[in-house]
């Protein structure tokens, strides 16, 4: 007679690993995804004392009578170099468009290095050199630093950190709490093509065009926005880390609505989806480092849209979904075949080191 | 016949390396030494295109009708723990110590960290937990973050960067530029702690006693530093790396005064210093993390050294020297002999990855 089969215990299905038990750090606790939000809410956040309040990219002050906001980041992103850029500019745009996201005007940037012992100096000339021109192009002064060196195999190459200071204009308030059903979900252009033209240069796969990184500073692009929407422009989020997906799934559970994205509307360019389907990856979950996404108020949404659209940074935006009362927290897509699937972030880091 | 001995050209000695023709990082650009403030003036400053203005650890802003004090640094102290504190409290104290030295008054902090994948989710908890009791201590929240992991041996271990703003009182104005001859200068309490803690566990020496870390917030101090002397406290500096040496020499070249020191009132601990002599180190170069120097108009300093001392943090406060019109740009320490030394700033790093 043969054995009865052995029932497993549901606790004790764990696939394909058991991250959340880890008691270790690992690649995905900085992926932008699901992870190092759990690290945010279960240890910085009851460490620093904070609530998890709406998440930003930015914190809001009040400082001297008016409202300051204020962001840091650090950039690791492996090559230092590659098409349309390098880490300096990355680390310039990046925090820009972090302030952008909250309305503000950026003022003025940190930079802190962490340099490999043996690093190449004309190395660091090159991206401090594109950094300066980054800052200047996007009309912001780089006004203090900070350099530390660790010896030889203590980090790799070089890593700058960027905070950033810029202002709120009165009047301004934009914040995922603001986010309604009915809101319109624009994107500022393609999507997708920071991460392939990491990873086209990491792998060193030719993928017949050379797809060039976004990295693009935005404010500009979010006055003109707010020039044209006001207080219609309800949140805007940067599509970094975890693309497309990361950024509507945090609006979606910190403003607690829907979102319905039309797949068939988000504007993938034919290179990156090709790119995508070779390497595995979800072009909705690959970074982005000059891309807005924004949640308008619908009567308002062709004014927001034209306003993007009329600067070069914003050429290619679109209406690619809104917001509804169903199903929230949940992000959804209707493909063209007129089915609905669930979207969700990744766990962890589909790309490490993108940024 | 002997040969004749060869001529050696001066323009080829070099001794110990030719450090400064070097075309690659060395641990000494992170020193805060010479080098590093060739690396500032010859590197960051041109690319950034920021012009070498006064000497500082925070830029000002004028935000919103304010000033604001905007400063960043990285922190890659190893070990981690060590007596008196961890990474953690240095990152919070030495960004709120280097808004302190501009006179602003802390507002927020921000928290980058990069992590090495394996880290122990113990050691970033217990890292996460001191800087938040450390900012509660000071009054000040860590309003914004950002983490980045890279794959095992890309990073060692944890490295952090806070950046801090600050808000400058109205009528403060704090600068090297207002530095004469005639100041004195205050030092706040005993100094080499800080490396001599950090040296005896990296080293695994036993000096008998213990000498533990002396991390601390200074603003408060700095405040009441202000309320007693108002407009007669001209300059203040945290000795961090390279020490009284790199602050006092940093003022004499940016403000083009002279300075002299009496060595016998420096306070140094008789723990610092016999560990400093069997290590080889001169305490007057070791980095401090919770000491302020001070320039401050003879006619009030006896004031503004009471209210150093009426705080725990300045209680072993004394006047250390005074600011002369000769030999500007140089330090000279006069002995308990009556000699007189020149004082120098080391090339690089006296102690590596001190904080």
């Amino acid at each position: 007679m043969p054995e009865p089969p052995v029932a497993i215990d549901p606790a004790d299905w764990v696939c394909p690993l058991p991250l959340r038990e880890t008691k270790r750090i690992v690649l995905g606790h900085g992926g932008g995804g699901v992870l190092s939000e759990e690290l945010i809410e279960n240890l910085f956040l009851p460490a620093f004392g904070g609530a998890a309040g709406p998440a930003r990219d930015s914190a809001l002050l009040d400082v001297a009578g008016g409202r300051v906001a204020l962001t840091t980041d650090s950039y690791v992103v492996q090559p230092l170099f590659f098409p349309g850029g390098n880490i300096g500019d990355l680390a310039v745009n990046g925090t820009i468009n972090d302030l952008a996201c909250s309305g503000a005007q950026p003022v003025a940037l940190t930079a802190g290095f962490i340099l490999e012992e043996g690093l190449e100096l004309e190395v660091l000339g090159a991206v401090a050199e594109t950094m300066g021109k980054a800052a200047a192009n996007a009309g912001v002064g780089i006004v203090t630093g900070d350099t530390k060196v660790v010896a030889k195999g203590g980090a790799d190459q070089l890593f700058v950190n960027t905070a950033g200071v810029g202002v709120v204009p009165a009047g301004v308030h934009i914040g995922p709490e603001r986010v309604r059903p009915g809101d319109h979900i624009l994107v500022s252009g393609n999507l997708g093509e920071h991460g392939v033209a990491i990873m086209s240069v990491r792998e060193g796969i030719d993928f017949g065009t050379v797809v060039t990184s976004d990295s693009a500073p935005l404010h500009r692009m979010v006055a003109a926005m707010l020039d044209a929407g006001g207080a219609a422009v309800h949140a805007l989020r940067d599509p970094t880390r975890g693309g497309l997906v990361a950024s509507v799934v945090e609006i979606a559970r910190a403003a607690t609505v829907g979102i319905e994205l039309e797949i068939a509307k988000i504007p993938v360019p034919e290179t990156v989806s090709s790119a995508c389907s070779f390497l595995g990856l979800d072009p909705l979950q690959v970074a982005n480092e000059g891309k807005m996404v924004a949640f308008v108020d619908p009567l308002h949404s062709e004014a927001v849209l034209d306003a993007m659209r009329s600067r070069p940074e914003g050429a290619d935006a679109a209406v690619i979904g809104r917001v509804v009362a169903e199903h929230p927290g949940m992000v959804v897509g209707k493909t063209p075949f007129g089915t609905t699937q669930v979207i969700e972030r990744q766990l962890g880091e589909q790309l490490p080191r993108i940024c």
